[in-house]
């Protein structure tokens, strides 16, 4: 579905804006950026507060940040070496943080609408892997009937096709994982283990997915409870 | 100022989400698409008729499109090859449009600062390179102060850096234009014109440049006159 690819490039272009954002509000107030990691609360502080002179701890610690990065801010203010900003500046600034933060906001749209498809085309593969996962490998793969087709071997190199060419030319080492790196179970192992859980992974994705293709009956719970650790 | 730079950055942006609405919505009623050159346009129609059935010859000549057009798309839904989309599909691609429209809104926006911005600077720049290039020129001389002092030679092919120190490493020919290459006179000139074109608009430029960096006067459109089909 064209969502997934959608979700792909909305990123892409999510990251651009938020760093052009933090570049130019920069100008006016350098010491913030750092302490505010989110690039969604970032665009929020500007919205809501624009010129530094209005940033407040308190209004900081509103919008969700820790009261140690609030104060630390709102201290910065007095040291800053940023410039000031007259009211046109700091207008389309803040019309430019509202632009991107709809975006955001429009991202959870988007992942809510691929949860939404992906638990009715494939509800197996969306349990284990997660629904965005879930649909980005549909998606690779070219739809449920070729994901369910797949040997468990091609689909844990979903999305490293580039790699596994090479490796297949020059006689390097084949990738452990594509798309399947994504999935905190795979990623959130130390190094020497991913590969590993990327093989037992995708061999419970692939069972998912003739699950999905053939029978329509929810077995992802049990198909779970057999990996380790997961 | 990191208004031009955004603005770079916005075009990328907008033609990387035109695309994908333009490939989703196609999967509804392709046959519209090359009927519609303008990304907003595109958008518009979108928000505001949604599924393919809503769409009529005279909603579009409301929207600007020509009648032609206009009623080759109203025939071409008996025929389309198009699938259906269900209510959430639908809406999740309307309010996709809707977020990249108001980025178009944001573009125009941000083309009103800029050019307010580049005629206070360097007004006599602005008036002869158009406010947008000759904010860029700014930018990429790095202020007044630097476009002011530079040769028109530089100013020339400012922007094709590249290009330029490949000639001098290669002993190929150097670029004729770079950025100037945006202005009408230069891209609107036939390919054996441009590089003198450019080397034209380039002088009067620079001399712009030091009119704003140091008397103020507004000298820009004698200099204007001084250009032969300006």
């Amino acid at each position: 579905m064209p969502a997934v690819q959608l979700l792909g490039e909305l990123d892409t272009v999510l990251n651009g804006l938020s760093s052009r954002m933090r570049e130019w509000y920069g100008v006016h107030f350098p010491e913030m950026g750092h302490r505010v990691r989110e690039h969604s609360d970032y665009a929020k502080i500007i919205i809501k507060m624009g010129d530094k002179e209005n940033i407040t701890a308190q209004g900081l610690m509103e919008m969700t940040l820790k009261k140690k990065d609030a104060e630390r801010i709102e201290e910065a203010k007095e040291t800053t070496v940023g410039a000031d900003f007259d009211d046109i500046d700091m207008r389309i600034v803040q019309e430019y943080a509202q632009r991107t933060l709809d975006l955001y906001q429009y991202r959870e749209d988007l992942i809510s609408y691929i949860t939404l498809v992906s638990n009715e085309v494939a509800p197996n593969v969306a349990y284990i892997a997660g629904p965005v996962l879930g649909a980005k490998l549909l998606e690779k793969a070219g739809g449920l009937k070729r994901l369910g087709m797949m040997p468990s071997s091609t689909v844990q190199v979903l999305g490293a096709e580039k790699a596994m060419f090479r490796a297949i030319k020059s006689n390097a080492r084949p990738p452990k994982h594509g798309l399947l790196y994504q999935h905190p179970y795979v990623n959130g192992a130390p190094r020497n283990r991913r590969g590993n859980r990327a093989r037992s992974l995708a061999a419970k994705i692939a069972i998912a997915a003739r699950a999905d293709l053939f029978s329509g009956d929810f077995i992802a719970e049990e198909l779970v409870a057999q990996l380790v650790d997961f």
